[in-house]
């Protein structure tokens, strides 16, 4: 089985097959000029439909899962062996791109076509899953397709409600799925003897360095803050300005403090942060506003860096909010510790790589994945694909042709590798 | 005539009925626990049927104009004689208290029906109107009643909509109203030989000085501009900071500009810098903003200082944008020059005032009124009453019963006094 390689013309032609299928997804959103595809929506139940079809066409058997991930499984050589887990999402974040999650679903259902095609079976099955959410746009919650299948699912999370009022629990039945049966998507631990995820970088580096793959080391730990400083609402006519307790001044003295200090060689290049939600209340041209409310979002592989960093900008942000008058509070609504992944699997991963690319560079994810969930149940493999400078969640993400086919070309040689010299 | 006077006691019950029917408006809203009444809902139309009642019991005969202000008339001595017009406004901003606009309404009613029960006429006519939209709430430009009085209404404002998609003109059609009539609600110049209102300070200068009341100078002239940062989105996890194009970051700079140089001693205490309105796009927590709009309302009494002041702000807003690779863009969505009341008919105000009242202060008004509609077409006159604290466009704003009466014998000695004196 060793001799049995795929050519990069074969690959090409999947990495064009894997593309058509982006572009295909890419036009399931709720609204009709950008993509947006949130867990539980009808464009969710669209997608999973779709993309069951393109399991089976790949050899696999397939099935919904109780949280709604679809599911795929290619049998080994012998039935119910444990299996690799080729897995990435389906949900998109508002106004996103193709490729973001996409891409390593339907790259991985592309290899296991590839293999069926081949006739091939491995000593060890291989399944495909597209989770349902990993953005958590619409709950809040991010990896909830993941953690559904590590059993990590919450009951209080059913009553967790959207923007528009409706509950994790409602969301489930209206899309036809049991909410007290979520824990029958969590599988045994054994079922899995490693998880690998492919996935766009989402980030600069790949591209800067002109290089189409690289090993993730680890993933950074993350805190998801809502902040909110209170202040008083009044006339934006009649209050003199010594009268007020202005949020906004007391907001961006903070935020001019946290740029200064990202800036100090202790934090710079180690920390990212970022301000993307903010609400202002009553939000009305002519009143002052009684308060804003903002979440601040917080990454890096240092857990004690991001620690001491975030402690001193709480510290500044109530030194400043006495100053204004205002009254700052908070919530930590998310927090993970940074992620290392298996070194042996990096190892061979690498090697892959190497194989394929001469170059390569050492990288950690600043992006939360689903491998997060993994790396404590089995060894989890990561590799980045270059995408054009590192913009992503936003349409304009874009990746190369080439370098899914060499992707495809990695993943496929590490898995004959693997059956190899594994068991 | 001139015995005729009205005592303490008597105006204390009619400003005792004046706070109930404050209490019964403010009970008409669209949300359950605050108060929002904004133009041409059913809200509206409800507190037009109650206020027209009222104007009935108090001898006026009544209508709704073609725009929606709720109208009464007090026949003079002879009929269809020109009127002195006491008016204010009945809609709310969101969020409001109970005496902005709707006192001064309330009030004029109290003092017609006072002359109905006495059985006085006058050389002149007494008309009262609740004005149907001041704030401009809805639609986002203000004073919509007393324009429509004054002609001043535009076709293409038929177009704008609502934050709902709901245009003028279908608001307009859904409240019973033809907008192709909008110009019916226009009055002749010579209906009205004079404008006067009773209006809540809404700033602190009448609670700070312990006075109850105050005649009105002029009215602060005012930009509201609409303002965006554009920056780049991107994923909030993976993009270096020196990758980002960070709109908060150019804000919170340029807000801390805006800040210093409004202390400078120039501007100190003559410029009210507000922002009270703000949208993030996409407004997503792990997604780095593509573009933040605010809206910037600035006003002051000097007409040069408020120009000066917004274009050193504009410019450093474009050199702060360049710095942070963010575009600066903005558009001036309202402009009104300050207004300076009638020198003549301030002296009488005054005279009036202080024969009740032993001291007072000049005061210039930092909120719009509709006050600016008639100052330009016939004597205005204003008066304002304190509020605690001088809170105001909030629910805790608070009057005094014992300031109200006192307002109604100003303006009854007032009108006895102009009535012999005036023709």
């Amino acid at each position: 089985m060793n001799k049995i390689l795929i050519t990069f013309d074969e690959a090409k032609k999947m990495a064009k097959s894997v593309m058509k299928r982006c572009n295909i997804l890419g036009k399931i959103s709720e609204n009709k000029n950008i993509i947006t595809r949130l867990y539980l929506s009808k464009e969710h139940k669209h997608v999973n439909i779709i993309v069951e079809k393109w399991m089976q066409k790949a050899g696999m058997k397939t099935w919904q899962d109780e949280v709604g991930n679809i599911c795929g499984r290619y049998e080994g050589n012998t039935l119910n062996s444990s299996a690799i887990l080729m897995a990435s999402h389906l949900d998109t974040v508002k106004n996103a791109g193709k490729y973001d999650g996409i891409l390593g679903v339907l790259s991985s259902i592309e290899i296991v076509h590839w293999f069926h095609k081949k006739n091939l079976r491995f000593n060890f099955a291989i399944e495909v899953i597209g989770f349902a959410d990993e953005e958590g746009v619409r709950f809040g919650i991010p990896f909830l397709g993941s953690k559904g299948i590590i059993g990590e699912w919450i009951k209080d999370w059913l009553n967790i409600i959207d923007n528009k009022g409706i509950s994790l629990k409602r969301a489930m039945e209206g899309f036809g799925l049991n909410p007290n049966f979520f824990n029958k998507a969590s599988r045994a631990k054994d079922d899995f003897i490693t998880y690998l995820e492919l996935h766009i970088e989402q980030g600069p580096y790949l591209y800067l360095e002109k290089l189409p793959l690289a090993v993730v080391k680890g993933i950074n730990g993350m805190y998801h803050l809502e902040c909110k400083f209170i202040g008083e609402s009044g006339h934006a006519g009649t209050v003199p300005m010594s009268c007020r307790k202005d949020v906004f001044f007391a907001f961006s003295e903070w935020l001019m403090f946290l740029r200064k200090n990202i800036q100090k060689e202790k934090y710079s290049k180690k920390i990212v942060s970022t301000i993307g939600k903010f609400n202002c209340f009553p939000n009305v041209t002519n009143v002052i506003p009684e308060s804003i409310v903002f979440s601040l979002d917080l990454r890096s592989i240092d857990n004690i860096i991001l620690d001491n960093f975030l402690e001193e900008i709480l510290n500044y942000a109530k030194k400043i909010s006495y100053f204004y008058k205002t009254t700052f509070i908070y919530k930590k609504k998310y927090h993970s510790f940074s992620v290392f992944f298996d070194e042996k699997l990096q190892e061979i991963l690498l090697k892959t790589i190497k194989y394929f690319q001469k170059r390569t560079i050492e990288i950690y994810s600043g992006a939360g994945h689903d491998a997060i969930s993994f790396a404590k149940r089995c060894p989890t493999g990561m590799i980045f694909i270059r995408c054009k400078k590192g913009i992503s969640h936003n349409p304009n993400e874009s990746v190369l042709d080439t370098d899914v086919a060499l992707s495809l070309q990695v993943f496929i040689k590490f898995i004959i590798n693997i059956n190899q010299n594994f068991l």
